[in-house]
């Protein structure tokens, strides 16, 4: 007789466990060398806060209530916990402040079964490091993080989550039609993206660009494709590369001008990693300059969520290949 | 602006995060020695599952939904979920099996404020071993884990969780009576005891018993005081010490016949640690024959659960003294 488990979650037995705990340590001594202190918040956090982070990640987790009535979420990432948190212990500590941390986070993801809902993500999140010298120590230390889990073949995809968003304002394309156009974006749904670009009023040169942006895809060479109004966001990626190129990892990246992530916080540069053993980004992140403003203190942040398990498994599929 | 967590709740700053890595990498390394492997299992459980273990176990925790409407609870312990994983996952894996976690559990403590909701327990879990070989290897893993984590101080009150139940069974009385009279000793309401124990239509020998029994505490001279019908409870106790005492570490017992567990699942020996420095037991633990039997799985079992924050303040102290 089995007596399941929730779907989305599982048991994890020694012999993963293990493995688990010994990739944590790898992971955690790149990033605690590198001056970022591990930190814990609670599962379970009012659910108005979270929401001041972000009104869609809090809607993602799970809902329980405390024995006033008061409406408490699991926790769907830890970058708005951790925000929340600076604002509340960290108000008279002089900045950059780097955090890491190893969590379990939760997500409903309705209708996506097969879709964990119980994860482990491991990340860090450097707070008060504008870009592009934020940007380039958060990536340079994932890159470098996986390198010593043992992973060889990883990639970046790298991007910028407010490009697209930029060009629509600067183009005066009304409100009402930008959210359309940047959920097209988000689903990589570039059919239905080029559908709505042809129906907006405004130049063919525009239009042109609008279509070509979230092609873009490779080397360097490509940043020269993007010109007109995003060359803020562009030259910004540029300097990035430049000081990963400095720290020798900047081969791992791919510029990808389509990327999106899915969270609303992100302001700049936003990354995905990908590793050729699994099938979904192994972990992700970017730049959210606004999100600390929210609880109360102004600061430029950025950071980055891996999902232990599926670096876990890429690291097994690169011993498999020895 | 302070955003405040939900009571009982708390962050975890980098200097403790890092004493709370260190701590439990100690006793994670006397347990990994001694054969325990270390598991995880869900923090979201289905509540019928958990209510198969312990029907009050799981009244202590939170509630939620998942997407078709199954109630789920976040564990509030990781005994009942660690007997539905050997059920379902080592079904034909020959015991013993040794398995042990650190896992926070979380509980409602209703209208108790200032009570921990989220705690990380660490513990172990000892599948197939019956008393008193059993009793006295999980008791002596607390007693020596607790030592390499730098503890000097602690103490092990050791009773019987049955005991009084067995006595009252005996004794014939009445069912409807042996209710409250467990819920005053669980109480360690010693007057209400007493008054009830008055009332029962029992012989004067037996009554002096019913008063004795929860007093005795002690040394192994105490076990002389206790006959009758509770001699097989009190031989399993005298033969756990003597194991104890031949791996050094009975120093460290008090008997405490008056000891009841407040989990409903206990059939035989039951204690708890305590440290001069901290208010509470620090952890506790017993033996639960018939729990994985309500999984479908017949095997005796104990375990222990040991409080990680608790145990890191009795650590604090015992270096702040040297």
């Amino acid at each position: 007789m089995i007596h399941p488990v929730p779907p989305g979650t599982r048991d994890v037995l020694p012999d993963e466990m293990r493995e688990l705990r010994s990739l944590t340590e790898r992971l955690l001594s790149v990033w605690g060398d590198a001056g970022y202190g591990e930190v814990w918040t609670p599962t379970l956090e009012y659910e108005e806060v979270l929401q001041r982070g972000d009104r869609r990640a809090a809607g993602a987790g799970f809902r329980t209530f405390d024995d006033h009535g008061n409406v408490l979420a699991l926790r769907s990432d830890m970058t708005i916990p951790i925000a929340r948190m600076v604002a509340n212990r960290y108000q008279h500590v002089e900045p950059p402040i780097r955090l890491c941390y190893f969590s379990h986070a939760y997500r409903m993801v309705k209708g996506r079964s097969g879709q964990p809902r119980e994860f482990l993500q491991g990340g860090l999140e450097l707070i008060g490091v504008p870009a592009p010298h934020g940007d380039a120590e958060v990536i340079a230390l994932v890159l470098e993080a996986l390198s010593a889990a043992g992973l060889g073949r990883h990639r970046l995809g790298l991007g910028d989550g407010a490009l697209y968003g930029r060009l629509l304002e600067n183009l005066e394309v009304p409100e009402a039609e930008r959210g359309p156009l940047l959920e097209a974006l988000a689903r990589r749904d570039l059919v239905e993206l080029g559908t709505r670009v042809d129906r907006l009023r405004v130049s063919p040169a525009s239009r042109a660009l609008l279509e070509r942006l979230p092609r873009l895809r490779g080397g360097i060479e490509v940043l020269g494709q993007a010109d007109g109004p995003v060359s803020a966001a562009v030259e910004n990626l540029r300097a990035v590369y430049e000081l990963l190129a400095e720290r020798g990892v900047a081969d791992r990246v791919i510029f990808d001008l389509g990327l999106v992530r899915e969270l609303g916080y992100y302001t700049g540069m936003v990354f995905e990693v990908y590793d050729p053993a699994v099938g979904f980004a192994v972990g992700g992140g970017g730049r959210y300059d606004d999100l600390l403003g929210r609880f109360g203190r102004e600061l430029p942040a950025c950071g980055v969520g891996l999902d232990v398990h599926r670096v876990h498994i890429a690291q097994l599929e690169e011993e498999r290949q020895k």
